[in-house]
């Protein structure tokens, strides 16, 4: 896009859309304000020719080349890093707008990472014409840190987190169900070692089917939660434990902020969780906080215990917010609070929080909104 | 008991036979060391006369009653904890040694709270003849956290649970096996707001049963995490949040350990997990914190995530030791270990820990071992 184009509406691309994010990209996309000419759907070349809905109508799916991207202004990638490392520099070189949802470019100094509820300004400078979107364990919490860090200057985060099934693609939401299946109705599963991996090996057996596989994680994940998301970096953390660290402190701006977190997979669908304790320069108030937090936009509150309200994955999976509660001052630390948060990987952790970014640009870049 | 008797084995009785910790309470007395004269089982009313094997025969199961402890020497009670109130000291009383797994008297000072491997010397301080065991979610991690405490000197801790529906007895484990059949098989649920709560609710209606409940959670737990365990208590505090705080305090013997908990109950049927961020007075280093865990009795390290091995619930669940893994220094803080630890809910949570103090006294007590 080499700059405004009044009275036309910009071109997008989404690239990976037959994925589990690129199928809510095309969901958010025809349900939010239409702000676009074409929609233009790529896949890799095995997925080209596919039909797939967006917009209220079938469109062909094109394979990935340069050529893919000849007068689209816009490009939402969500493709494995690999992918995003060879081909998004392909699209920016042709002058298109990336918003790119791998790690591949996350902590490039030249490349800022947008939430538009936190960040929104950083999108308008990108040297290298590309917006990386943080990690979706990332975004399952930072609009609400981000409120708590404007008011009490958040200097010290420990994260634990709940993740969903949906977080490691379709194969890892596909695995989930295989093994749900697996050990469903045996009411005896779960109470002995191994019980668990055995089921899902024979599952196959009776049903003349193949056995449940373990998909995408290291170890089954129904009946189970898994400490381990990513791959192994230096001294035993997780890549997706670094994430966390590192772009929550390039998202508040702040390198000094003290983060540790463990990532956890536990057997939910959609909707990643965090048990967050948070440590201020401020006392926070767990009253003013609530209201802070109501106040803000992309955030629901859902804190009265007494009635049963909490955040959990049955209620955010397919909505929008980023849903907190059990809000709490500690009680041995008056700077510190404790709190749950929980919010739809797949929408504000990667789909929404792209579409987002995209519909800022064309308020920026002076297109006809309708 | 009115002091050691030697040549006469004790007589034992198992107060809440008929419940999920009673079960394993029976089973573990059944293949340990077999130290006891009779072992009598006790429930309510309304169980009596149920045959329930115990050391491989069959025994009749007596309603509680003053007089169901006659002769008997000791006591394990596994019962809530307004029935562990009223009955705790009618068999204190009788001069019944009782071992007592409910919450009722744990922040008594006059009553020791004990676990074998940490403080066994309180065991045989019992000013009211009655030693409690500690709540399952802080025995998950209490002999981990004793081991680096006295190396290091804990002086602030951060936990997330991830709690086993067995943690909530017989009635939380059928509700989560309930809820796994109903909705096993429908590979769209999960992703939508409340289609999880609907399928719970029409399950029944096809198969001509009764819908499956919530059971004892607040919440459905199938597909779901509920941030919630217990009941509500100060400023948002769950009572479950405090009794790892308070416990962990009594059990340390160091009322000034900063503690914040959040406790989540996940879709695991036996085996609590949780995520610590524990500070220490001293620099932790973490090699020398995996060999001083792993020369501790009931302690298994599993900690080789390059070989896809952590301490998860498919493997511990029916076994013995506390499993820790993940244990790297902290990024930002030299003085600050994160790590990640499981136990079997129902055996080191419970029924293994008062086996053990049991067993404890037995050998204060001279009877004979044997």
């Amino acid at each position: 896009m080499s700059g405004p184009v009044s009275g036309r509406r910009p071109n997008l691309a989404i690239v990976g859309a037959t994925g589990a994010v690129g199928t809510v990209m095309r969901d958010v996309i025809s349900t939010r304000p239409d702000l676009w000419g074409q929609v233009r759907l790529i896949a890799s070349a095995r997925s080209a020719g596919r039909m797939l809905p967006v917009r209220g109508k079938q469109v062909e799916v094109r394979a990935l080349s340069a050529e893919a991207f000849d007068g689209i202004d816009m490009a939402m990638f969500d493709v494995p890093d690999e992918v995003s490392a060879e081909w998004v520099p392909v699209a920016a070189g042709r002058g298109v707008i990336v918003i790119d949802k791998s790690g591949a470019f996350r902590m490039d100094p030249l490349v800022p990472l947008v939430v538009p509820e936190v960040n929104p300004e950083q999108a308008f400078t990108r040297p290298k014409g590309i917006i990386s979107v943080p990690n979706c364990t990332t975004l399952s919490m930072i609009v609400v840190i981000a409120v708590l860090h404007r008011a009490y200057r958040l200097r010290e985060m420990f994260a634990a987190s709940y993740q969903a099934a949906s977080g490691a693609g379709q194969p890892g939401t596909d695995a989930l169900y295989d093994q749900m299946a697996a050990v469903a109705g045996d009411r005896t599963i779960g109470q002995r070692p191994g019980d668990v991996r055995a089921a899902l090996a024979t599952a196959g057996v009776a049903a003349s089917a193949a056995p449940a596989s373990d998909g995408p994680f290291p170890a089954p994940l129904a009946l189970n939660v898994i400490p381990w998301a990513g791959s192994l970096r230096l001294d035993g953390w997780s890549s997706e434990e670094l994430k966390i660290r590192n772009e929550t402190r390039k998202i508040l701006g702040d390198p000094g902020i003290k983060i540790s977190a463990t990532c956890v997979r536990v057997p939910v669908v959609t909707g990643h969780s965090l048990a967050l304790h948070a440590v201020f320069g401020q006392e926070p108030d767990a009253d003013e906080a609530r209201k802070l937090l109501a106040d803000s936009p992309g955030i629901v509150v859902a804190d009265r215990p007494e009635a049963g309200e909490y955040p959990m994955p049955v209620d955010v999976a397919g909505t929008d917010p980023t849903v907190v509660g059990r809000i709490r001052r500690s009680m041995d630390d008056p700077h510190a609070l404790d709190l749950f948060v929980v919010g739809d990987n797949l929408r504000k952790g990667a789909a929404l929080n792209a579409a987002q970014i995209a519909e800022l640009l064309v308020s920026e870049a002076g297109y006809r909104l309708q």
